[in-house]
């Protein structure tokens, strides 16, 4: 928040009361998020001093006399929000950590809590959709974007990806399409009117998800099927959806929002399935950049960067 | 549409099949969706040459062999979009019209079909409102917010009514109270931090209704309990709907839009139970001026004139 700047410095570990979890951290990415609440931009803010940090993965160290959900070598994530995972090891009260199966890649127990399980639930709550069908979305190389690509790939629910245009687009798509996107396309192409052609070989989308804002919502919104839903989650554009009212009146598409902040307030299921995608190979982590904690200034600022399309993340 | 001019002009009257139904017509209002028809801006164009007007209530003066629906005598109302209402008689399929009750005033039964069974659809399923509850709407004083008023009032639902500012303004707020209105209020002091005050007496609305588009839209949206509903129904500020990122993302709103022309496309209930109200004086006919069918010109011209309170009906 405004002047303060982030610092790396030694915490005392709190003493293990009886409902107690001693974790040693494992890893722990940067999300936009993250740099949101720093920024002092989000709508959730930590008392300050505090540590940085909503998502990671650790190992359980050892447990208080009335612990019964974790196990010592247990791995855990957060069950909420401001945990302040950015550290090598704390002690945390019970109820605040999810155990998570340690079979599966630690870089995706990382990232599993907040960008796959947005995208499974967007893909899941707004509209029923069925093998065939299609989904669109912008910002599509985000955390979450990969994990709607490859979800809605394990679902048989076809993408169309929309991406900004930068010197090695090729590459983007070209990993996009390794992880299973039907389309990618650049925001430019979106607005011309050779997306009719795109259309012949795949329905227009029921599902929009946005995390731009601007323009690039209202131009995606044009291409959604009558009575289709866009559910923004993000604003990287910082420029409010703008919606023509004849979308509303004729078209009667709905606008909805998603915050997994809120939603794991209310229930906590999706995570289980995701592990399966992940064990089946289905599921892989975003692209990924491990970085020490010493060397935090670079990854943050490495996360702020146009472009960036590899998530930082600390491995402690 | 370009180039074209409305003209009144006489057109023989079909041979009566044996399902249709010789209507004389009675009153036939001018709404802003037949203007829109008429400049070619709305969804839906008839087949140049057409007779405008969607709405109005007729008698039904003989029936074909095969007629069960109405008999002579009866009321009966456009069915549908596009019945063509301005003119003084007409021979229609049975299946066009639909008959309402005669022993509610003429005006009502003219006006009945579309902006009142609008303001109740939109009451009725976006949100489940209960008595003490709340709705904002703009453009207070239109056909479908007058309505709004009367049919929130006889379910005990509280309305803030934003009408723009205008030279009769106190007259203005004066018929709307009248009417049922909780509180009526300016644009201007919509945007004032003493709305504050106004939400200890009255909960904030969890619906809003929005016939204006742009800013008001924008301002309406802050004053939205979280998880809200925006319904869209018209755009008179010919300004796209605009929604910071943040009221979807961390409050949760929720913006549709509504058609009653679609709505009817569905099913037709509403009309039957706001005859009820009617009948008990809870719901009166918008503010009209009586116009002779040979005033066209002059009752078209008034219809579109800023700051117009009063309803053009063509009297046939």
């Amino acid at each position: 928040r405004a002047g303060l700047r982030p610092l790396s410095t030694d915490l005392s570990v709190a003493k293990l009361g009886e409902s107690d979890v001693h974790v040693r951290m494992l890893a722990a990415p940067i999300n936009p998020a993250d740099i949101n609440m720093i920024q002092g931009t989000y709508a959730i803010l930590s008392e300050l001093p505090a540590v940085g940090g909503n998502e990671g993965v650790g190992q359980v160290v050892e447990v208080g006399s009335r612990v019964t959900s974790v196990k010592p070598g247990d791995w855990v994530v957060p069950a909420d929000t401001g945990l302040g995972t950015w550290r090598t090891e704390a002690v945390f009260p019970e109820e605040t950590l999810l155990q998570v199966p340690s079979d599966i890649p630690l870089l995706c127990a990382a990232t599993l809590s907040v960008n796959p399980c947005t995208a499974y639930r967007m893909l899941a709550d707004f509209e029923t959709l069925r093998p065939g069908d299609s989904v669109i979305q912008n910002g599509a190389n985000s955390g979450v974007g990969q994990a709607v690509i490859q979800i809605a790939k394990a679902s048989g629910i076809r993408t169309i990806n929309v991406v900004r245009d930068r010197p090695d687009l090729p590459k983007l798509v070209e990993r996009l399409m390794s992880l299973g996107a039907d389309h990618v396309i650049t925001e430019e192409m979106l607005r011309k009117p050779d997306m009719k052609d795109l259309f012949k070989s795949i329905p227009k989308p029921r599902l929009a998800l946005n995390c731009v804002g601007g323009k690039s919502t209202t131009e995606m919104l044009r291409h959604l099927q009558p009575k289709g839903t866009v559910v923004t989650y993000g604003g990287m554009a910082k420029q409010p959806v703008m919606v023509p009212v004849s979308a509303f009146i004729f078209k009667d598409v709905k606008l909805r929002g998603f915050w997994m902040t809120q939603w794991k307030k209310d229930q906590m299921h999706s995570k289980l399935s995701l592990c399966e995608l992940v064990r089946k190979g289905q599921l892989t982590a975003p692209a990924c950049t491990e970085v020490p904690l010493e060397d935090y200034r670079t990854a943050l600022e490495a996360s702020i960067k146009p472009f960036t399309s590899s998530k930082q993340i600390l491995v402690l």
